[in-house]
């Protein structure tokens, strides 16, 4: 590929000095790379809506993609590389925040501890292994440089775990978990499309939701605009997974929800 | 062109996923564009703010401009494109966003409803066009695919109306609208500077603003600090309109000032 | 250079169309310059962050750094380009923001006034000097036009002070002031590295901290992790400064801090 496609993902501030400074590195290491700045300004240390973002990473053929969200910065955690079944390389800490999109980009092939010191920027800074770490290491793969050459292999068993599982039906209900919240409060489960084809929802007929003591019933819908303004909704996203949302209107909002939450959701009797 | 411009405007959170993907999305279909995220973080389904930044698009010669501030997305709303006199492509909604903008670029000379599949990206998400039919037909447009190979052409009297007309000098006075406010809280109104310099309003002479039951006046000036820290100023911005100000404060903060709020401009006797 | 960086920081709102705008200007002018976003959305008018930003410009070799925080935009503060003796020049208004860099990048080699009406856009704004004169004048640079070419010398005694001098270590304390507030709440001071490495304390001791009537013993850390979660530290930053921080948690947030504050540093007797 002529023109490298790199992503940035942190929870630093949005357009702040420090992706600022990351970018400039990747530049240095190879000009032809291409950074696209996948998403800043996650809450901080959030490892869910981090990981969800990541997932969204497998719309970009080819890409590799660098997650900053790192409160274990400096201390044992490993910096680490995975190799994707589809060909994709995520960057970052191992602290499970690379896991969740590997379910999307068919699954882990190799996984390398970074510990080549020739593919780091000096001195390594202990707070910013953004800079001097992960944006360095994904310049250079974007360069063929071979994953081996930047470390010793890590048994997938060795690595840690997944924010969060994917959720799955169990006696007609679907027990899962809010991972992201978006700007217009809409929010977005641990379950997967195909999961919610499996579970066989009508479109247009009614499912119920139970979260933090409440319980809503909400219509399957397409799209925002099959209900009307302020009416709540689920649907099947634009990135894999489900959402939840009001039309026009913040979900979360209304109704105090936070990422990690839990929600069941139910088939209504027809 | 060489490397075509395309911008993006939209509510979508600022560096969240949704635009880095739609980013991606341009480069696959044409490496040799260049995106620039014009706006992002705009208030939720504001038509009237994201309009008023498509106008300032009209700086960027030659580009392709995207917005994606489509409560409808889904819907019977349209999918358009719409070529103006002076030669630029706008993309986006059939819900008026892009119509103030065609006045600053000489009118529409043609518009066109997307419906060639060839040009979108499939599976075509219900609730993202910007990702799979607007970011294409951008990309599209740029390797210089012509406007009618997308769809039927299209009424301008068809086409949705714009989320504000512009004022007009009637009896002495501008009865105006507020049609943006920035970070800093000042505001920008639809009053044109071809309009504002028919009003002939001496420079350091007041004026006299009624908003929201209150009245103020306030200088006519040329920058912030022709006035003192604190006090309220008018002026020609740098876009093609008129903007109020305090120097280094908030107005809106300060007077309450919402987008759509009426305002209206007199003339001291003097 | 074959695609020379040129960097952006004001306190625009981040992803707000003025930004972008500067972005399109600088690619016409300079088709093969690379736009980087250092910072944008900083506290409105602060000088202070704003100078801090723009030091941590020093880690982009032979790049062009526009600082767009200029309250004065319009009256008689000069437009100023200021060359360093490491080679990277800076452009932005004379209000002492652009001072605090040079110590990081060698000295002033050289300033000069913006006058030259050929390398500005027309016409130029009163109220937009960033897109008219500031990102004109870093395209032309990196096209090699000469500093000279823009306008009349300006002594370095002329230019305006900096928001903040560097701190020292007198009778074995470091009086020292907050130059900026980071998104997680961690702080930054006017001390650099070498001033704390002559202040010679301990890695694992404490040091006492006073501020704002309060005094804390926090410890003199590597990284966040060396503390418990939500424990006070203060170590080497990664650019070039001393920063003041909780382990995943809120140092402003929890004790009030704000920009411009003073910080007494102390060893403790052991």
């Amino acid at each position: 590929m002529d023109k490298p496609i790199i992503t940035f993902t942190t929870d630093f501030a949005v357009q702040s000095h420090e992706i600022g400074i990351m970018e400039s590195v990747v530049l240095e290491i190879n000009p032809k790379a291409h950074v696209i700045h996948l998403m800043h300004g996650l809450p901080d240390f959030n490892l869910s809506y981090a990981a969800r973002v990541m997932e969204t990473a497998c719309y970009i053929p080819n890409g590799y993609h660098v997650c900053v969200v790192d409160p274990g910065v400096g201390t044992k955690r490993k910096p680490i590389i995975i190799e994707t079944v589809k060909g994709n390389f995520l960057i970052g800490p191992d602290n499970g925040v690379l896991i969740p999109a590997t379910r999307f980009l068919g699954g882990i092939k190799k996984a390398v501890e970074i510990t080549n010191k020739k593919y780091m920027k000096h001195p390594v800074s202990n707070i910013f292994h953004g800079r001097d770490i992960f944006a360095p290491a994904a310049a250079y793969l974007s360069k063929k440089i071979k994953i081996g050459s930047f470390g010793r292999n890590l048994d997938i068993k060795e690595l840690a775990k997944a924010p969060y599982e994917e959720a799955e039906i169990k006696n007609s209900k679907i027990d899962a978990k809010i991972i992201s919240i978006n700007k217009f409060g809409s929010f977005h489960i641990n379950v997967a499309h195909k999961i919610w084809d499996k579970f066989d929802v009508r479109l247009g007929t009614m499912v119920s939701l139970s979260f933090n003591g409440q319980s809503l019933n909400v219509a399957y819908a397409k799209t925002f605009g099959d209900v009307e303004k302020g009416k709540p909704l689920i649907m099947k996203d634009e990135f894999g997974r489900v959402e939840v949302a009001l039309n026009q209107d913040s979900f979360a909002g209304k109704y105090q929800i936070k990422i990690g939450d839990n929600i069941l959701i139910r088939r209504l009797l027809k």
